[in-house]
């Protein structure tokens, strides 16, 4: 399996995921780890704004995401509403932690094609304002989700 | 338990720490995808000079190291071996995954002592060349070991 993994342009982890159990309570604890105000959580679009397709299909999984920016990267906190997504399952199968790591890539159909083509599917994918993210099912081989976020910057927006 | 966290000054995650099950080969994964050099593991040093301590007690256990440095972080792949530590134990209970989040402080006896006393209590500690570190027992609060890391640097040692 190593081997068959391609190489991608980017050296910058701009994000680190954690699945949670309760986004608000887990927010308390990080802001009051940081020392900083607690952000207030925001809930991601529905299916027919942020197209997510989840292993293929149609979802009504969303997230309640708080987001942290420290000064290198972000801290993405998510818990997992409405039905089935990678979130979700994370949750049900290894309960809170780690969900991913966040690569910033640009051009992102086709670093999906990549690495698809070398044997890591494509898990879950969608849109949100100012950008678009893909998670890879790289976590035999790299012990971790991968994913590929790719930024259209809006004035102002912080959240990348 | 969320305002029983002090706050501390650091901004930066200076490493994601991922427990594997054989370095070697994940160590290939990695430099595939990230287009690299497969780095050579490094042994981490017996309890005589690394002072380690796991839940208060020395052990025997050790680590095989390899990191991969990155624009704004590093990814520290570690193997577990020779004894009890924390890796370990995160292998044993949870499989391969992200073991820990670092950052980087300073005075971190200090830090130890402020963590301890709101109720994240110190999980394992050590020394390295160049430096010392410290796991606290954060996962029921944030869902992540905090590690702490404090560097004495060393002129071009890269491994922080």
């Amino acid at each position: 399996m190593a081997n068959s993994l391609t190489s991608f342009s980017s050296r910058v982890v701009c994000q680190i995921g954690l699945v949670v159990r309760d986004v608000e309570k887990s927010a308390r604890a990080y802001a009051a780890l940081l020392g900083v105000d607690v952000p207030a959580w925001v809930l991601t679009a529905p299916e027919e704004k942020s197209h997510i397709r989840y292993r293929g299909q149609t979802t009504q999984g969303r997230a309640k995401i708080v987001i942290f920016q420290l000064d290198n990267l972000s801290l993405e906190l998510i818990e997992p509403v409405g039905g089935p997504s990678t979130w979700q399952e994370f949750l049900q199968t290894q309960g809170e932690g780690v969900h991913h790591i966040a690569f910033r890539i640009q051009g992102i159909d086709e670093q999906i094609a990549s690495l698809e083509a070398k044997g890591l599917p494509l898990l879950q994918r969608g849109d949100f304002t100012g950008g678009r993210y893909a998670y890879m099912d790289s976590v035999a081989p790299l012990g971790v989700i991968l994913e590929l976020l790719e930024s259209q910057p809006v004035p102002g927006d912080k959240s990348l």
